[in-house]
Protein backbone atom coordinates (compact mmCIF):
# COMPACT_ATOMS: atom_id res chain seq x y z
CA UNK A 1 0.00 0.00 0.00
CA UNK A 2 2.76 2.56 0.91
CA UNK A 3 3.61 1.95 -2.82
CA UNK A 4 1.15 3.38 -3.64
CA UNK A 5 0.62 6.51 -1.53
CA UNK A 6 4.04 7.03 -3.09
CA UNK A 7 3.34 6.99 -6.22
CA UNK A 8 0.06 9.07 -5.93
CA UNK A 9 2.23 11.74 -4.28
CA UNK A 10 4.51 12.05 -6.82
CA UNK A 11 2.42 11.72 -9.64
CA UNK A 12 1.14 15.36 -7.94
CA UNK A 13 4.97 16.77 -8.60
CA UNK A 14 4.38 16.97 -12.37
CA UNK A 15 8.37 18.54 -12.91
CA UNK A 16 10.04 14.88 -11.28
CA UNK A 17 11.71 12.74 -13.60
CA UNK A 18 10.77 9.46 -14.13
CA UNK A 19 13.09 6.83 -14.74
CA UNK A 20 12.70 3.00 -15.53
CA UNK A 21 15.41 0.36 -14.30
CA UNK A 22 16.00 -3.16 -14.29
CA UNK A 23 17.54 -4.94 -12.29
CA UNK A 24 18.40 -8.70 -10.99
CA UNK A 25 19.61 -9.77 -7.80
CA UNK A 26 20.01 -13.31 -5.76
CA UNK A 27 17.35 -12.66 -2.84
CA UNK A 28 18.74 -15.64 -0.26
CA UNK A 29 19.88 -13.60 2.28
CA UNK A 30 17.09 -10.36 1.79
CA UNK A 31 13.75 -10.59 3.59
CA UNK A 32 11.83 -9.98 0.02
CA UNK A 33 12.01 -6.64 -2.01
CA UNK A 34 9.54 -3.98 0.27
CA UNK A 35 11.50 -1.81 2.66
CA UNK A 36 11.17 -2.79 6.71
CA UNK A 37 12.37 -1.56 9.71
CA UNK A 38 15.79 -3.54 10.79
CA UNK A 39 15.74 -6.11 8.43
CA UNK A 40 17.55 -6.61 4.40
CA UNK A 41 15.60 -6.18 1.95
CA UNK A 42 16.28 -5.21 -2.08
CA UNK A 43 14.33 -1.99 -1.90
CA UNK A 44 16.04 -1.10 1.39
CA UNK A 45 19.36 -1.61 0.10
CA UNK A 46 18.60 0.17 -3.41
CA UNK A 47 17.49 3.32 -1.82
CA UNK A 48 20.64 3.74 0.93
CA UNK A 49 22.88 3.14 -2.39
CA UNK A 50 21.00 5.13 -4.39
CA UNK A 51 20.98 8.25 -1.66
CA UNK A 52 24.66 7.83 -1.69
CA UNK A 53 25.30 7.48 -5.51
CA UNK A 54 22.83 10.20 -6.04
CA UNK A 55 23.86 12.52 -3.16
CA UNK A 56 20.20 13.51 -2.48
CA UNK A 57 17.33 11.94 -0.14
CA UNK A 58 14.39 13.17 -2.22
CA UNK A 59 13.97 10.52 -4.53
CA UNK A 60 11.37 7.51 -4.37
CA UNK A 61 11.47 3.74 -5.74
CA UNK A 62 8.71 1.41 -6.96
CA UNK A 63 9.14 -1.97 -7.62
CA UNK A 64 6.90 -3.48 -10.28
CA UNK A 65 6.45 -6.48 -8.17
CA UNK A 66 7.14 -7.48 -5.02
CA UNK A 67 9.41 -10.45 -4.74
CA UNK A 68 8.87 -12.22 -0.85
CA UNK A 69 11.90 -13.28 1.08
CA UNK A 70 14.40 -15.50 -0.43
CA UNK A 71 12.82 -14.97 -3.88
CA UNK A 72 15.50 -13.80 -6.24
CA UNK A 73 15.00 -12.04 -9.62
CA UNK A 74 16.76 -12.05 -13.03
CA UNK A 75 15.00 -8.79 -14.96
CA UNK A 76 12.98 -7.22 -12.66
CA UNK A 77 11.80 -3.46 -12.30
CA UNK A 78 11.69 -0.51 -11.36
CA UNK A 79 10.82 2.92 -11.35
CA UNK A 80 12.86 6.02 -9.43
CA UNK A 81 11.01 9.47 -9.28
CA UNK A 82 13.70 12.10 -8.43
CA UNK A 83 13.50 15.93 -8.29
CA UNK A 84 16.86 15.73 -10.30
CA UNK A 85 17.98 14.65 -14.01
CA UNK A 86 20.24 11.78 -13.17
CA UNK A 87 23.33 10.66 -16.08
CA UNK A 88 21.98 8.30 -18.17
CA UNK A 89 25.28 7.29 -19.31
CA UNK A 90 27.08 6.35 -16.00
CA UNK A 91 24.17 6.29 -13.42
CA UNK A 92 24.23 1.97 -13.47
CA UNK A 93 28.43 1.57 -13.50
CA UNK A 94 28.28 4.22 -10.16
CA UNK A 95 25.64 2.54 -8.40
CA UNK A 96 26.71 -0.87 -9.29
CA UNK A 97 30.05 -0.24 -7.80
CA UNK A 98 28.76 0.55 -4.33
CA UNK A 99 25.62 -2.36 -4.35
CA UNK A 100 26.88 -5.76 -2.65
CA UNK A 101 27.63 -8.32 -5.30
CA UNK A 102 24.28 -9.82 -5.08
CA UNK A 103 22.22 -7.05 -6.18
CA UNK A 104 22.98 -5.88 -10.12
CA UNK A 105 21.27 -2.54 -12.22
CA UNK A 106 21.14 -3.77 -15.78
CA UNK A 107 19.96 -0.23 -17.74
CA UNK A 108 17.77 2.95 -17.47
CA UNK A 109 15.97 4.20 -19.44
CA UNK A 110 13.80 7.58 -18.58
CA UNK A 111 9.73 7.06 -19.05
CA UNK A 112 7.17 9.67 -19.64
CA UNK A 113 4.20 10.94 -16.88
CA UNK A 114 1.77 8.61 -18.31
CA UNK A 115 3.97 5.62 -17.83
CA UNK A 116 2.58 3.58 -14.64
CA UNK A 117 4.51 0.29 -13.46
CA UNK A 118 2.14 -0.89 -11.91
CA UNK A 119 -0.48 -1.01 -14.42
CA UNK A 120 1.61 -1.03 -17.46
CA UNK A 121 3.03 -4.32 -16.89
CA UNK A 122 2.27 -6.78 -20.15
CA UNK A 123 3.35 -10.51 -18.55
CA UNK A 124 5.71 -11.27 -16.30
CA UNK A 125 7.70 -14.56 -16.28
CA UNK A 126 8.96 -16.53 -13.03
CA UNK A 127 11.05 -19.58 -13.21
CA UNK A 128 11.38 -21.96 -10.95
CA UNK A 129 14.45 -23.65 -10.74
CA UNK A 130 15.03 -27.63 -8.86
CA UNK A 131 16.85 -30.71 -9.29
CA UNK A 132 16.43 -34.28 -8.01
CA UNK A 133 18.68 -36.68 -7.10
CA UNK A 134 21.91 -36.20 -5.55
CA UNK A 135 22.03 -33.22 -2.81
CA UNK A 136 23.93 -30.36 -4.90
CA UNK A 137 26.61 -27.78 -4.06
CA UNK A 138 25.49 -25.21 -2.04
CA UNK A 139 27.49 -22.44 -4.02
CA UNK A 140 24.33 -23.31 -6.00
CA UNK A 141 21.66 -23.01 -2.94
CA UNK A 142 20.75 -19.70 -3.14
CA UNK A 143 18.79 -20.06 -6.86
CA UNK A 144 17.86 -23.75 -6.54
CA UNK A 145 15.66 -25.97 -5.31
CA UNK A 146 16.58 -29.43 -4.44
CA UNK A 147 14.08 -32.23 -3.89
CA UNK A 148 14.35 -35.92 -3.05
CA UNK A 149 13.18 -38.99 -4.61
CA UNK A 150 12.51 -39.81 -8.05
CA UNK A 151 9.60 -38.24 -9.57
CA UNK A 152 7.68 -39.12 -12.96
CA UNK A 153 8.70 -35.61 -15.13
CA UNK A 154 6.05 -36.63 -17.93
CA UNK A 155 3.56 -36.66 -15.28
CA UNK A 156 4.65 -33.47 -13.71
CA UNK A 157 4.82 -31.65 -17.55
CA UNK A 158 0.74 -33.20 -17.71
CA UNK A 159 0.13 -31.20 -14.82
CA UNK A 160 1.69 -28.03 -15.60
CA UNK A 161 0.16 -27.90 -19.14
CA UNK A 162 -3.06 -27.73 -17.47
CA UNK A 163 -2.32 -24.89 -15.68
CA UNK A 164 -2.40 -22.62 -18.63
CA UNK A 165 -5.37 -20.23 -19.32
CA UNK A 166 -8.09 -19.23 -16.91
CA UNK A 167 -8.79 -20.62 -13.47
CA UNK A 168 -10.23 -20.40 -10.14
CA UNK A 169 -6.53 -20.92 -8.56
CA UNK A 170 -8.09 -20.30 -5.05
CA UNK A 171 -6.30 -23.42 -3.97
CA UNK A 172 -3.20 -22.54 -5.52
CA UNK A 173 -2.39 -19.90 -3.35
CA UNK A 174 -2.38 -18.18 0.30
CA UNK A 175 -5.76 -16.78 1.26
CA UNK A 176 -5.47 -12.99 0.75
CA UNK A 177 -7.51 -10.39 2.62
CA UNK A 178 -7.52 -7.73 0.10
CA UNK A 179 -9.07 -9.71 -2.49
CA UNK A 180 -11.83 -12.29 -3.61
CA UNK A 181 -11.13 -12.87 -7.27
CA UNK A 182 -9.03 -15.26 -7.31
CA UNK A 183 -9.27 -15.96 -11.55
CA UNK A 184 -5.88 -15.42 -13.22
CA UNK A 185 -4.69 -16.31 -16.81
CA UNK A 186 -1.75 -18.20 -16.89
CA UNK A 187 -0.65 -17.16 -20.47
CA UNK A 188 2.26 -20.19 -21.09
CA UNK A 189 4.14 -22.85 -19.51
CA UNK A 190 6.89 -24.95 -19.80
CA UNK A 191 9.19 -27.31 -18.54
CA UNK A 192 12.84 -27.90 -19.54
CA UNK A 193 16.46 -29.22 -18.18
CA UNK A 194 17.95 -25.86 -16.73
CA UNK A 195 19.51 -24.01 -19.58
CA UNK A 196 22.86 -24.46 -17.49
CA UNK A 197 22.53 -27.72 -16.05
CA UNK A 198 26.17 -29.21 -15.83
CA UNK A 199 27.76 -25.96 -15.50
CA UNK A 200 29.59 -23.97 -12.73
CA UNK A 201 27.54 -25.75 -9.69
CA UNK A 202 24.79 -25.93 -11.36
CA UNK A 203 24.38 -30.09 -11.45
CA UNK A 204 22.88 -32.24 -14.52
CA UNK A 205 19.30 -33.19 -13.09
CA UNK A 206 18.34 -29.91 -12.98
CA UNK A 207 14.91 -27.77 -14.43
CA UNK A 208 12.82 -24.92 -15.17
CA UNK A 209 9.06 -24.60 -15.09
CA UNK A 210 8.17 -21.23 -16.45
CA UNK A 211 5.64 -19.62 -15.68
CA UNK A 212 4.17 -16.33 -17.95
CA UNK A 213 0.98 -14.55 -16.94
CA UNK A 214 0.18 -10.90 -16.15
CA UNK A 215 -0.38 -11.08 -12.20
CA UNK A 216 -0.09 -13.90 -9.96
CA UNK A 217 -1.74 -14.14 -6.59
CA UNK A 218 0.22 -14.56 -3.56
CA UNK A 219 2.41 -18.12 -3.27
CA UNK A 220 0.73 -18.57 -6.31
CA UNK A 221 3.98 -19.76 -8.11
CA UNK A 222 5.13 -21.97 -5.33
CA UNK A 223 2.07 -23.35 -4.61
CA UNK A 224 1.57 -24.43 -7.87
CA UNK A 225 5.25 -25.87 -7.77
CA UNK A 226 4.50 -28.13 -4.67
CA UNK A 227 1.47 -29.38 -6.24
CA UNK A 228 3.35 -30.34 -9.38
CA UNK A 229 6.03 -31.77 -6.91
CA UNK A 230 3.65 -33.89 -5.22
CA UNK A 231 1.86 -34.90 -8.34
CA UNK A 232 5.47 -36.13 -9.71
CA UNK A 233 5.76 -37.97 -6.39
CA UNK A 234 2.86 -40.36 -6.21
CA UNK A 235 1.59 -37.92 -3.21
CA UNK A 236 -1.26 -36.31 -5.24
CA UNK A 237 -3.30 -37.73 -8.21
CA UNK A 238 -3.84 -35.74 -11.47
CA UNK A 239 -7.72 -35.72 -11.03
CA UNK A 240 -7.16 -34.38 -7.66
CA UNK A 241 -5.21 -31.51 -9.16
CA UNK A 242 -7.64 -30.97 -12.24
CA UNK A 243 -10.51 -30.63 -9.51
CA UNK A 244 -8.53 -28.21 -7.22
CA UNK A 245 -7.93 -26.23 -10.45
CA UNK A 246 -11.83 -25.96 -10.81
CA UNK A 247 -11.60 -24.25 -7.56
CA UNK A 248 -13.50 -27.08 -6.13
CA UNK A 249 -12.67 -28.09 -2.33
CA UNK A 250 -11.46 -26.13 0.27
CA UNK A 251 -7.82 -24.49 1.60
CA UNK A 252 -4.51 -24.86 -0.70
CA UNK A 253 -4.04 -27.91 -2.19
CA UNK A 254 0.23 -28.03 -1.19
CA UNK A 255 2.50 -26.31 0.52
CA UNK A 256 4.36 -23.80 -0.77
CA UNK A 257 8.03 -25.27 -2.59
CA UNK A 258 11.07 -23.24 -1.21
CA UNK A 259 11.89 -19.40 -1.51
CA UNK A 260 14.63 -20.03 -3.28
CA UNK A 261 14.11 -21.92 -6.52
CA UNK A 262 11.80 -18.84 -7.56
CA UNK A 263 12.89 -16.59 -9.88
CA UNK A 264 11.06 -13.29 -11.16
CA UNK A 265 12.78 -13.74 -14.56
CA UNK A 266 11.40 -10.84 -16.57
CA UNK A 267 8.60 -8.23 -16.10
CA UNK A 268 7.68 -6.96 -19.98
CA UNK A 269 5.92 -3.68 -20.29
CA UNK A 270 3.29 -2.51 -23.04
CA UNK A 271 2.90 1.22 -24.09
CA UNK A 272 6.90 1.83 -24.01
CA UNK B 1 37.52 -20.61 24.05
CA UNK B 2 33.50 -22.41 24.14
CA UNK B 3 35.09 -25.61 22.03
CA UNK B 4 38.14 -26.20 24.21
CA UNK B 5 35.80 -26.06 27.29
CA UNK B 6 33.50 -28.57 25.65
CA UNK B 7 36.43 -30.58 24.28
CA UNK B 8 37.55 -31.05 27.62
CA UNK B 9 34.48 -31.75 29.17
CA UNK B 10 34.14 -34.58 25.99
CA UNK B 11 37.47 -35.83 26.31
CA UNK B 12 36.69 -37.20 30.36
CA UNK B 13 33.58 -39.21 28.99
CA UNK B 14 35.39 -41.96 27.43
CA UNK B 15 32.90 -44.08 26.38
CA UNK B 16 31.44 -41.41 23.90
CA UNK B 17 32.10 -42.42 19.81
CA UNK B 18 33.70 -39.68 18.11
CA UNK B 19 33.13 -39.02 14.48
CA UNK B 20 34.78 -36.64 12.34
CA UNK B 21 32.58 -34.98 9.60
CA UNK B 22 33.61 -32.96 6.42
CA UNK B 23 30.83 -30.16 5.48
CA UNK B 24 30.94 -27.56 2.63
CA UNK B 25 28.16 -24.50 2.78
CA UNK B 26 27.86 -21.22 1.11
CA UNK B 27 28.52 -18.07 4.50
CA UNK B 28 26.62 -15.37 2.51
CA UNK B 29 23.35 -15.32 4.92
CA UNK B 30 25.54 -17.11 7.61
CA UNK B 31 26.76 -14.81 11.17
CA UNK B 32 30.25 -17.14 10.55
CA UNK B 33 30.69 -20.70 12.13
CA UNK B 34 30.03 -20.20 16.09
CA UNK B 35 26.86 -20.51 17.21
CA UNK B 36 25.62 -17.12 19.13
CA UNK B 37 22.09 -16.49 19.71
CA UNK B 38 19.57 -14.47 17.81
CA UNK B 39 21.68 -15.12 14.18
CA UNK B 40 21.72 -17.66 11.79
CA UNK B 41 25.02 -19.87 11.70
CA UNK B 42 26.62 -22.80 10.34
CA UNK B 43 27.32 -24.79 14.16
CA UNK B 44 24.01 -23.82 15.32
CA UNK B 45 22.10 -25.10 12.03
CA UNK B 46 23.97 -28.49 11.86
CA UNK B 47 23.70 -28.94 15.49
CA UNK B 48 19.63 -28.30 14.73
CA UNK B 49 19.90 -30.11 12.30
CA UNK B 50 21.26 -33.18 14.06
CA UNK B 51 18.95 -32.98 17.20
CA UNK B 52 16.21 -33.46 14.55
CA UNK B 53 17.54 -36.04 12.73
CA UNK B 54 19.88 -38.05 15.80
CA UNK B 55 16.70 -37.63 18.15
CA UNK B 56 19.11 -36.89 20.73
CA UNK B 57 20.14 -33.94 22.76
CA UNK B 58 23.88 -34.80 24.26
CA UNK B 59 25.52 -34.57 21.07
CA UNK B 60 28.71 -31.71 21.16
CA UNK B 61 29.99 -30.34 17.90
CA UNK B 62 33.33 -28.75 17.68
CA UNK B 63 35.02 -27.26 14.26
CA UNK B 64 38.16 -27.11 12.95
CA UNK B 65 38.06 -23.37 12.30
CA UNK B 66 35.58 -21.06 12.71
CA UNK B 67 35.01 -19.04 10.01
CA UNK B 68 33.88 -15.33 9.91
CA UNK B 69 30.48 -13.86 8.76
CA UNK B 70 29.73 -14.51 4.84
CA UNK B 71 33.10 -17.20 4.72
CA UNK B 72 32.02 -20.02 2.68
CA UNK B 73 33.70 -23.85 2.65
CA UNK B 74 34.23 -25.92 0.26
CA UNK B 75 35.66 -28.81 2.60
CA UNK B 76 35.36 -27.95 6.24
CA UNK B 77 35.59 -30.36 9.12
CA UNK B 78 34.05 -30.83 12.50
CA UNK B 79 34.08 -33.35 15.05
CA UNK B 80 30.75 -34.52 16.36
CA UNK B 81 31.24 -36.25 20.24
CA UNK B 82 28.14 -38.37 20.88
CA UNK B 83 26.83 -40.66 23.96
CA UNK B 84 25.61 -43.12 20.84
CA UNK B 85 26.96 -44.81 17.89
CA UNK B 86 25.31 -43.09 14.77
CA UNK B 87 24.78 -45.14 11.58
CA UNK B 88 27.80 -44.17 9.07
CA UNK B 89 26.41 -45.72 5.84
CA UNK B 90 23.12 -43.61 6.17
CA UNK B 91 23.67 -40.43 8.46
CA UNK B 92 24.86 -38.01 5.88
CA UNK B 93 22.11 -38.43 2.98
CA UNK B 94 19.75 -37.95 6.47
CA UNK B 95 20.95 -35.34 7.74
CA UNK B 96 21.46 -33.65 4.24
CA UNK B 97 17.78 -34.06 3.80
CA UNK B 98 17.05 -31.96 6.56
CA UNK B 99 19.78 -29.19 6.04
CA UNK B 100 19.19 -25.78 3.89
CA UNK B 101 20.00 -26.58 0.47
CA UNK B 102 23.56 -23.94 0.94
CA UNK B 103 24.80 -26.04 3.79
CA UNK B 104 26.09 -30.14 2.39
CA UNK B 105 27.45 -32.85 4.19
CA UNK B 106 30.16 -34.66 2.56
CA UNK B 107 31.82 -37.67 4.55
CA UNK B 108 32.00 -39.25 7.98
CA UNK B 109 34.21 -41.27 9.63
CA UNK B 110 34.79 -42.68 12.90
CA UNK B 111 37.83 -41.18 14.60
CA UNK B 112 39.67 -42.48 17.51
CA UNK B 113 40.16 -40.85 21.19
CA UNK B 114 43.35 -39.62 20.70
CA UNK B 115 42.17 -37.48 17.53
CA UNK B 116 42.27 -33.52 18.58
CA UNK B 117 40.42 -31.74 15.60
CA UNK B 118 42.91 -28.44 17.00
CA UNK B 119 45.64 -30.17 16.84
CA UNK B 120 46.46 -32.26 14.18
CA UNK B 121 45.21 -30.45 11.30
CA UNK B 122 48.20 -30.71 9.12
CA UNK B 123 47.45 -27.77 7.21
CA UNK B 124 44.34 -25.90 5.80
CA UNK B 125 43.69 -24.24 2.42
CA UNK B 126 41.77 -20.80 1.75
CA UNK B 127 40.67 -19.63 -1.53
CA UNK B 128 40.02 -16.15 -2.56
CA UNK B 129 37.96 -15.82 -5.66
CA UNK B 130 37.74 -12.81 -7.51
CA UNK B 131 36.91 -11.04 -10.53
CA UNK B 132 37.52 -7.98 -12.13
CA UNK B 133 35.98 -6.11 -15.33
CA UNK B 134 32.10 -5.71 -15.49
CA UNK B 135 30.32 -6.62 -12.58
CA UNK B 136 28.73 -10.12 -12.88
CA UNK B 137 25.72 -12.32 -12.41
CA UNK B 138 24.43 -11.63 -9.00
CA UNK B 139 23.76 -15.63 -8.64
CA UNK B 140 27.23 -15.72 -8.38
CA UNK B 141 27.65 -12.95 -5.47
CA UNK B 142 27.85 -15.48 -2.85
CA UNK B 143 31.37 -16.90 -3.58
CA UNK B 144 33.37 -14.49 -5.80
CA UNK B 145 34.15 -10.91 -4.78
CA UNK B 146 33.99 -8.11 -7.63
CA UNK B 147 36.93 -5.19 -7.79
CA UNK B 148 36.63 -2.29 -10.14
CA UNK B 149 39.46 -1.54 -12.39
CA UNK B 150 41.90 -3.26 -14.30
CA UNK B 151 45.07 -4.49 -12.17
CA UNK B 152 48.39 -5.65 -12.92
CA UNK B 153 48.25 -9.25 -12.63
CA UNK B 154 51.52 -10.24 -12.75
CA UNK B 155 52.81 -7.55 -10.12
CA UNK B 156 50.08 -9.04 -7.57
CA UNK B 157 52.01 -12.12 -8.39
CA UNK B 158 55.02 -11.59 -7.26
CA UNK B 159 53.70 -9.98 -4.56
CA UNK B 160 51.77 -12.70 -3.44
CA UNK B 161 55.27 -15.13 -4.03
CA UNK B 162 56.58 -12.51 -1.48
CA UNK B 163 54.04 -14.09 0.94
CA UNK B 164 55.37 -17.63 0.97
CA UNK B 165 56.94 -18.77 4.17
CA UNK B 166 58.04 -18.04 7.55
CA UNK B 167 56.64 -14.25 8.19
CA UNK B 168 55.91 -11.79 10.92
CA UNK B 169 52.30 -10.92 9.99
CA UNK B 170 51.51 -8.10 12.21
CA UNK B 171 50.57 -5.77 9.52
CA UNK B 172 48.49 -8.32 7.84
CA UNK B 173 46.23 -9.15 10.24
CA UNK B 174 43.96 -7.48 12.76
CA UNK B 175 44.62 -7.10 16.16
CA UNK B 176 43.89 -9.70 18.43
CA UNK B 177 44.30 -9.67 22.06
CA UNK B 178 44.99 -13.11 22.71
CA UNK B 179 48.19 -13.70 20.81
CA UNK B 180 51.08 -11.81 21.01
CA UNK B 181 53.14 -13.52 18.28
CA UNK B 182 52.60 -12.91 14.54
CA UNK B 183 54.40 -15.47 12.91
CA UNK B 184 52.57 -17.69 10.88
CA UNK B 185 54.21 -20.03 7.83
CA UNK B 186 52.65 -20.22 4.50
CA UNK B 187 53.18 -23.24 3.34
CA UNK B 188 51.98 -22.32 -0.19
CA UNK B 189 50.48 -20.08 -2.50
CA UNK B 190 49.04 -19.55 -6.37
CA UNK B 191 47.17 -17.18 -8.71
CA UNK B 192 45.06 -18.85 -11.28
CA UNK B 193 42.15 -18.54 -13.52
CA UNK B 194 39.70 -19.32 -11.36
CA UNK B 195 38.69 -23.31 -12.15
CA UNK B 196 35.27 -22.49 -13.37
CA UNK B 197 35.91 -19.17 -15.28
CA UNK B 198 33.15 -18.79 -17.89
CA UNK B 199 31.15 -21.94 -16.41
CA UNK B 200 27.45 -21.21 -15.51
CA UNK B 201 27.42 -17.54 -13.66
CA UNK B 202 30.77 -17.42 -12.73
CA UNK B 203 32.87 -14.63 -15.34
CA UNK B 204 35.03 -15.27 -17.86
CA UNK B 205 37.88 -12.37 -16.42
CA UNK B 206 37.81 -14.76 -12.51
CA UNK B 207 40.90 -15.38 -10.80
CA UNK B 208 41.66 -18.10 -7.52
CA UNK B 209 44.42 -16.85 -4.83
CA UNK B 210 44.92 -19.58 -3.29
CA UNK B 211 46.66 -19.97 0.06
CA UNK B 212 48.04 -23.02 2.41
CA UNK B 213 49.39 -22.92 6.02
CA UNK B 214 49.41 -24.56 9.12
CA UNK B 215 47.23 -21.49 10.89
CA UNK B 216 46.27 -18.33 10.34
CA UNK B 217 45.98 -14.84 11.89
CA UNK B 218 42.54 -13.07 12.18
CA UNK B 219 41.34 -11.62 9.15
CA UNK B 220 45.17 -12.26 7.43
CA UNK B 221 43.80 -14.23 4.32
CA UNK B 222 41.72 -11.11 3.57
CA UNK B 223 43.94 -8.60 4.59
CA UNK B 224 46.73 -10.17 2.20
CA UNK B 225 44.02 -10.69 -0.88
CA UNK B 226 43.33 -6.84 0.17
CA UNK B 227 46.41 -5.37 0.11
CA UNK B 228 47.41 -7.57 -3.31
CA UNK B 229 44.76 -5.46 -5.17
CA UNK B 230 46.35 -2.56 -4.11
CA UNK B 231 49.25 -3.20 -4.87
CA UNK B 232 47.84 -4.18 -8.53
CA UNK B 233 46.15 -1.30 -8.49
CA UNK B 234 49.21 1.18 -8.04
CA UNK B 235 47.74 1.98 -4.44
CA UNK B 236 50.66 0.35 -2.75
CA UNK B 237 54.43 -0.47 -4.18
CA UNK B 238 56.40 -3.34 -4.31
CA UNK B 239 58.77 -2.25 -1.60
CA UNK B 240 56.04 -0.86 0.90
CA UNK B 241 54.57 -4.40 0.76
CA UNK B 242 57.94 -6.09 1.14
CA UNK B 243 58.64 -3.83 4.09
CA UNK B 244 55.35 -4.47 6.02
CA UNK B 245 55.69 -8.02 5.60
CA UNK B 246 58.84 -7.94 7.56
CA UNK B 247 57.02 -6.45 10.41
CA UNK B 248 58.03 -3.05 10.18
CA UNK B 249 55.95 0.09 10.64
CA UNK B 250 52.46 0.04 12.47
CA UNK B 251 48.44 -0.51 11.82
CA UNK B 252 47.16 -2.98 8.88
CA UNK B 253 48.79 -2.06 5.69
CA UNK B 254 44.90 -2.65 3.74
CA UNK B 255 41.32 -2.96 4.38
CA UNK B 256 40.53 -6.76 4.25
CA UNK B 257 38.69 -7.95 1.11
CA UNK B 258 34.88 -8.56 1.56
CA UNK B 259 34.10 -12.14 3.53
CA UNK B 260 31.90 -13.64 0.03
CA UNK B 261 35.18 -13.67 -1.77
CA UNK B 262 36.65 -16.11 0.76
CA UNK B 263 36.56 -20.05 1.09
CA UNK B 264 38.08 -22.48 3.11
CA UNK B 265 38.92 -24.95 0.45
CA UNK B 266 40.16 -28.32 2.59
CA UNK B 267 41.25 -28.94 6.01
CA UNK B 268 43.70 -31.79 6.02
CA UNK B 269 44.45 -33.55 8.96
CA UNK B 270 47.97 -35.74 9.95
CA UNK B 271 47.80 -39.02 11.90
CA UNK B 272 44.49 -40.43 10.56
Amino acid sequence: MTGFFFFNQIDMQSNWYTYLFHVQYLGLRYAGWQKQEGVRTIQGTLERTFRHSLGEERFKILGAGRTDAGVSANRAAFELFSPVPIELGTICYQVNQYLPTDIRLLEVREVGKDFNIIHDVAWKEYRYNLAFGEKFHPFAGGYLSYFAGNPDIELMQEGLALLKGMHDFRRFCSVDKITDNYVRTILETSFSRHPQAGLGYIPEQSYTMEFKGKGFLRYQVRIMVGALIDLGLGKLSLAEFEEALSGQGSGAIAIQAPAHGLVLENVVFRNI
